[in-house]
């Protein structure tokens, strides 16, 4: 879990640390110092040993009997060659369960994921749990401007926040779909801008052969590394949905085996909304989620053994009358425990995300995302994608809602910390010196203790009424939407080599020239 | 817990059932029928069993050592004739760990209370959870009158909600405080309205003597009751609050005991805010609130040995820059699971709130009362307080509020309901079924279940953003606002015996001209 001794090599003109605390030290939010938190509540398990034993019952018949659609020659030849029943001609592939458990009892528990500032190294598993920005909606809205399609612009400010704020451990996909730039080349200029902007873990599409090798190759140019030294550690990842019912798509395909042969993390996360495309049942919707992911995971332990992969869970449920997908439900939260309580019988790291099915930054949106982090915390999750940002599930990128979630985000991260309550905490002698008749601001226990005591929201509004009302009675979207400005306007990059910046920019220009990658339009 | 064949007697005209499920029936607001659920999570113990060691001898030795002031003579007679140490002319009481322990042993570990409505039987205790209205503040608000003085018009507003929402399961105090109605008779007035507008379990404040035994004699004749009938088991029940640090007042524990004596629940919720009235470590704030709930619980046990009790947790943060009270916080969370560990521990019923700080039914508001209900859930908590309306740390009850915490709630109740897992679930033959290129929604297995498989709710948008912003763009507050008018339009008082309710309106008059309850002012 070294950082590596090369990793420092090119970064002689780095200018120091980066700011990880603002609190108090000119940042335009007060915030938490970056740390990787961990969660020690028990979780919550609503399966009985036994349920969790039929469901994964369930999940080795699906894969034993049924098989799951590999849509990919080479992964098919694989699986093949690992001994599953794969036909000639036809994607169906099926794999005995001791295949199966042989060959994820390879995974590792947890691992490390380290960005080109080894500062920033993220833990997946082992009790950690991550949050990463909002990834791929189409659109962004802000207060200002509405609600519009992505842009590089948009791009580059929710790139800009996901870097400001420490709560926000790693990039996820886009932050929004900048459609100015054309599909050929819109992957260079994004990981460009994500890997100048940022410094934090980033992540490749499996979106066709040439994305993803231009991802770890500009990911092992922004981090000064050779080859060895990128192939070394996880040094990024990708997260493939399968495409269910039972199917995983060929680019998908392509790019985790791309990663897992240079040893980088896969996450695999079946979309498995119940009654569409999974069973209306969250116990049937689950074992099919689980079916999908030990599938891909099968696949990556036979391409490079022990690669680090980890299963995502998106079971929700959609609105039957409609069709709308619903997220932060009661379903969503029970679903979530229970993809935790498979993960956690499989051993593997699980991923859920911070998801909610609001059209706007309002109350709605709130407690959908709130019921959605607490479905994290009951079931263990290590790493939550979409956790800032994310608005109308997933179709749009909300300036507003990503400052609101990283304020969630924060009390989380506190919320996690143990509660110390030795003798002096239980304070009988304070108890006693205060007596009947005092107040225990005054007094020497609370005096030692106060200025740490209890978090400090940057965006919460804890006034009365009278004086919330005199400052303006600002709601919370519009206290949000200055705070995103403020940040933005205080943003400085991340130091980076002039030489690593040239790099990856001549790269980008050559990959440009080169037509970059192919389009269907 | 038979609801006692004397019960019916007087409810010859009742024209039968209240209604309960309104899905679909016509009601203004499509609603999960009346229950009361039950919490099947292992709550979350940040507690080890070393550390809820600790907090009871802590407890314990505030008991021993320190002492509570009792003001209240005959609560010191009372006390000092079990054993306790009370001194001539001071109020301090002190009472040794082996008393307090067999005193509390006595409390039911659960009950139920019943009101004029024998259906409407709430059980306290025993892994459910119930949850009753916003109590005492007193201002109340709406999106078109914006925030004002409560009065008895908007007193009636908010126990129409009250009685309407199936996720409300008892009325606490005062919706909002009716100022138009002067002091001396706003409780005859108050608990008229109570009685007549719901036929939910109904509670008395403990201010003054006059106000309980008026209290107690309304509910006995709403319900038909003889006085042993009354007696017989819990009708009503009272909250009182010690005046923290280290005291019980006069007409709390004055009300408290007139309670007990008859056999009717009292719950004893020590308001300790960390840092102010409690020391600024949750682990002392929860050791101090321990001690003065037991304390009075001790004395009503040696009132009345076996009354029930329970013990509230009101333990939260202060704002260390300006005093502000703070809801919803990860130190609330934290500090309503100790006291969660410590209720167990005990054997007592505990009671919380679904609070928040926020000024205005925004995001902010939404997502302090979904932690707070996860603080409930996650503590085990069997009664919560101020469920549905509170906002500014309880100075006011908004009725847009109101109806976004009822849609929680049912999420909530929901949420509580065990996941069934059966093979049928697990549903390996409707994948199979559909394999995968097909659609889970027209298969037989969905068909069956799809019309309940998962919570639909009556405030949540989950329509997509074009076909949101063609109805109007219209956020969660004001969708509620909408909600709670057609609410109150629609408003029917559940039924009542006319001699019942000529009985009450007299006992108010003579009430009334014998000048109700004194005042100060």
């Amino acid at each position: 879990m070294s950082a590596g001794a090369g990793e420092g090599r090119r970064r002689s003109r780095r200018s120091g640390g980066h700011g990880a605390n603002t609190r108090g030290a000119g940042g335009a939010v007060r915030q938490l110092p970056w740390e990787i938190p961990r969660n020690s509540d028990a979780p919550t398990e609503p399966l009985t040993p036994e349920q969790v034993q039929a469901v994964h019952g369930g999940a080795m018949r699906v894969l034993e009997e049924i098989g799951i659609e590999f849509l990919n020659d080479e992964a098919r030849g694989v699986l093949a060659a690992a001994g599953c029943q794969v036909q000639p001609g036809a994607s169906n592939v099926r794999m005995d369960r001791g295949l199966v458990m042989e060959k994820v009892a390879l995974v590792p528990s947890s691992f490390t994921i380290t960005p080109r500032n080894p500062e920033r190294r993220i833990v997946i598993g082992d009790g950690h749990m991550v949050f990463g920005n909002v990834s791929s909606p189409p659109n962004c809205a802000d207060l200002d401007r509405g609600r519009r399609p992505g842009t590089r612009d948009s791009f580059q400010d929710l790139m800009k926040l996901t870097q400001h704020f420490n709560c926000i451990h790693f990039s996820g996909g886009y932050p929004v779909e900048p459609v100015d730039l054309h599909a050929s080349v819109r992957h260079l200029d994004c990981l460009y801008d994500k890997l100048t902007l940022t410094d934090k873990v980033s992540h490749a599409y499996s979106l066709g052969p040439e994305r993803v090798e231009d991802a770890m190759e500009m990911v092992r140019i922004a981090a000064g590394l050779s080859h060895e030294e990128f192939e070394s550690t996880p040094r990024m990842y990708t997260n493939i949905n399968s495409s269910s019912p039972l199917k995983h798509d060929w680019p998908m395909l392509d790019g985790a085996m791309r990663l897992a042969r240079r040893g980088q993390p896969v996450i695999v996360t079946p979309f498995t909304l119940a009654g569409a495309m999974a069973p209306v049942t969250l116990a049937g919707a689950v074992t099919q989620s689980v079916a999908e992911a030990l599938a891909a995971i099968v696949l990556l332990q036979c391409v490079r053994p022990g690669v680090p992969c980890a299963m995502g869970s998106f079971t929700s449920n959609v609105d039957m009358r409609t069709g709308s997908p619903a997220f932060g439900t009661p379903e969503y939260i029970r679903a979530t425990q229970m993809s935790g309580q498979m993960a956690r019988f499989y051993g593997l790291p699980l991923r859920a995300s911070n998801a909610c099915a609001a059209n706007t930054p309002d109350s709605q949106s709130a407690w959908e995302s709130a019921f959605s982090l607490w479905a994290a915390v009951s079931s263990g999750v290590n790493m939550v994608y979409h956790a800032a940002g994310w608005l109308e599930g997933g179709l749009c990128a909300s300036y507003e809602k990503f400052v609101m979630d990283c304020e969630t985000l924060q009390q989380i991260i506190v919320y996690m910390k143990p509660v110390p309550a030795s003798a002096d905490d239980i304070a009988v002698d304070a108890i006693a010196e205060v007596g009947p008749d005092g107040h225990f601001f005054g007094c020497q226990h609370t005096q030692a203790r106060y200025e740490n005591a209890f978090y400090q929201p940057f965006l919460s509004d804890w006034s009365n009424f009278e004086s919330w009302q005199e400052r303006g009675a600002i709601e919370t979207p519009q206290r949000a939407n200055r705070i995103w400005k403020q940040v933005l306007a205080d943003f400085q990059a991340p130091p980076l080599d002039e030489a690593v910046s040239e790099e990856l920019a001549a790269f980008v220009e050559r990959r440009k020239r080169e037509g970059g990658a192919p389009t269907d339009f």
